[in-house]
């Protein structure tokens, strides 16, 4: 196998690193198409070059290894690659959660293989556990946490007592979060992933801008407090599930008490649960960020090609599920800044109402729908936790 | 797909619901092969026979289930079926840790797949991540906690105070285990497990009697004592590992720190933690007892013959790893009743010595090939426990 790569980044180089030491897998880089080309780099020039079309056009190479940043220029690079037949192996999560009817289609045209294992949750497998293992299974619900820099963040508020401000200062300083960590933070990465698990635990497309999301940029100190009197630590959840043919899905942040499985996923570990009839409960916890953990996917994947593996999307279409949010009531920690900001009339219950000079909040059950589109929800001072 | 049954106890009658509710999977039971014919079945008596012939020399079944007790006569069965070209699905670990280089051979010559995904820790698809998914990986060590009843027995003492004889009985009562327990009890369950996963993470057929395992039999409530003293749990834990082309393992009771992954690994359900110097940690949970669990397994490995799935073995040779235990120390904590009964030139180091009337304990290093052959440990009163 003759492998292209585009991007080369720390996953890049720990790829190009493994691939020298591991014995098992018979797979040589030929080229890497980079943006800059006068950066030192720890491999020899003429390997690199700046035209994609050295990696697409070279009909040596059989599988293409898109690691790039940037979703635009990814999709391209991807398509691109598939249209001419080539197995492509992926980890933007970002472009293939808004892609993916157009490369499920490509995919089916062309007969090429498109593993993107390291897009979900870095080390997990979780796409291929979905695709091959739970098959058939009676699957309920999948969720989890599926975002290191933000469990970073919240580990550290609940370890060690730091404010949201330093937790996301020391995430930055120390690999875990961007410059500009709005993706993670503000809850659009695990939705992204949750987006792309959708079809494969449900067999259904669903567009990000679909799945309510809110991250954990608005957390002060008088939730963390509110938390800790419970109980309880944070976690940022992502969720979906399905009920007789419906499937809905969302990603919030939820209070989990003392003691329940995801207090003990720490750091940038990630977990995913599955649910079904039949197995019951399945976890897999494994480094959901980090170079290291998205190469390992990343190998898999390559490694799978060499056996012709292949996605095959068996939900899709199998159950005749759909994405439908009508009907999900969820219960919620809602706190504001003044009298009124929140609708009430948007909840069908409070079960609590609390207010001081410090701060107000309400606990109440909302349908999933009502939230979603609630202009109350844009308002800074305001912030929502799941409360189960 | 037309499948022939032998067994019909609770997982295969779950297999007999589960495959009328489930859409996805297209396979039915033809016939059903049984020791009691006059039993009460909820399922109409033209799918029994009490022959063995009447499944694996009809050439409309393609598929054998068998899900029977007996380990010889389910070697019969299986290699009988193998041999006639059929495919194959069984969890008798028991028989497979033992037959597995026959049964490796008899696929290899046949052709015909065998799956036995239920064989190791029910639900939790260990096999064929390990198959697919950790194919090319760096990996370094499995272990985890592989038997179910020993937990559900250790969870009771230590969260509700039961003596190893009450928490047995209430294991016993509740279904979890078996009226003669030894296997579970005394550690040869998952050593089994182990000896199979050997194969399928590391490449090397391993007999069971070559492995080192101790079950918690010799509990008593000094060592529950002294566990809780050093702030810790009990937990069975089997492990193999490879350090450069050597692969060793055991199976062993261990000290769990309180705050410990394995700790929150309760009742029946089990873990295998996978290390790999790419991926690192990843941690796998779920129901390893019970028969919806052992069902999923066994309706997940049908599902993936409908794709022409089988075990390619791929680490069988691949690294040039052999099954040596020399060189692997140990720390173990052993209780014993008189002085001079545990031979302490045995040990390369002992760090702590304890005599009083009520007990007698040591803890220190000890070669594993050492601790496996000495004679003091077969003496009821002498316990060993890991002290990692």
């Amino acid at each position: 196998m003759k492998l292209g790569l585009f991007g080369f980044g720390c996953v890049g180089q720990g790829l190009w690193k493994v691939l020298h030491e591991t014995k098992g897998i018979r797979a040589d880089i030929k080229r890497i198409c980079i943006k800059h080309p006068d950066k030192q780099r720890p491999v020899p020039t003429h390997f690199f070059t700046t035209h994609a079309a050295d990696i697409l056009d070279d009909p040596e190479i059989d599988v293409v290894v898109e690691l790039i940043d940037d979703a635009e220029a990814a999709f391209e690079i991807v398509s691109g690659a598939l249209s001419r037949g080539k197995a492509v192996v992926s980890a933007n999560k970002k472009m293939i959660a808004h892609r993916l009817p157009e490369l499920y289609a490509l995919q089916q045209k062309t007969g090429a293989p498109f593993l993107y294992e390291g897009a979900c949750c870095a080390s997990i497998p979780i796409i291929r556990n979905l695709e091959e293992y739970y098959d058939n299974d009676l699957l309920t619900s999948v969720e989890g946490i599926f975002n290191g820099t933000t469990n970073v963040i919240l580990t550290k508020i609940f370890e060690e007592n730091l404010s949201f401000g330093e937790a996301l200062k020391f995430a930055q300083a120390n690999g875990f979060a961007e410059s500009d960590p709005t993706l993670d933070v503000e809850g659009f990465d695990p939705k992204f992933k949750l987006c792309i698990l959708l079809l494969h635990a449900f067999g259904v497309f669903v567009q990000p801008e679909k799945v309510l999301h809110f991250g954990i940029h608005r957390l002060n100190d008088f939730d963390i407090e509110f938390a800790r009197s419970r109980g309880s630590v944070l976690k940022l959840v992502a969720r979906c599930f399905r009920e007789n043919d419906k499937v809905a899905a969302y990603c919030l942040p939820r209070f989990v008490q003392k003691g329940h499985r995801y207090e003990g996923v720490r750091h940038e570990y990630n977990a995913v649960t599955l649910e079904s009839g039949f197995s019951e409960r399945q976890v897999f916890v494994g480094k959901g960020a980090g170079d290291k953990p998205t190469g390992c996917a990343v190998l898999s994947d390559i490694s799978a090609l060499h056996y012709q593996y292949k996605y095959e999307y068996r939900k899709f279409g199998q159950n005749g599920t759909f994405f439908d949010t009508k009907g999900t009531l969820l219960t919620v920690y809602v706190r504001h800044e003044h009298e009124g900001q929140v609708t009430e009339s948007d909840f069908s219950e409070i079960t609590e109402r609390y207010a001081s000079n410090k701060a107000k909040y309400l606990v109440g059950k909302i349908q999933l729908e009502k939230l979603q589109t609630a202009a109350w929800l844009r308002e800074p001072g305001v912030n929502v936790i799941e409360y189960v």
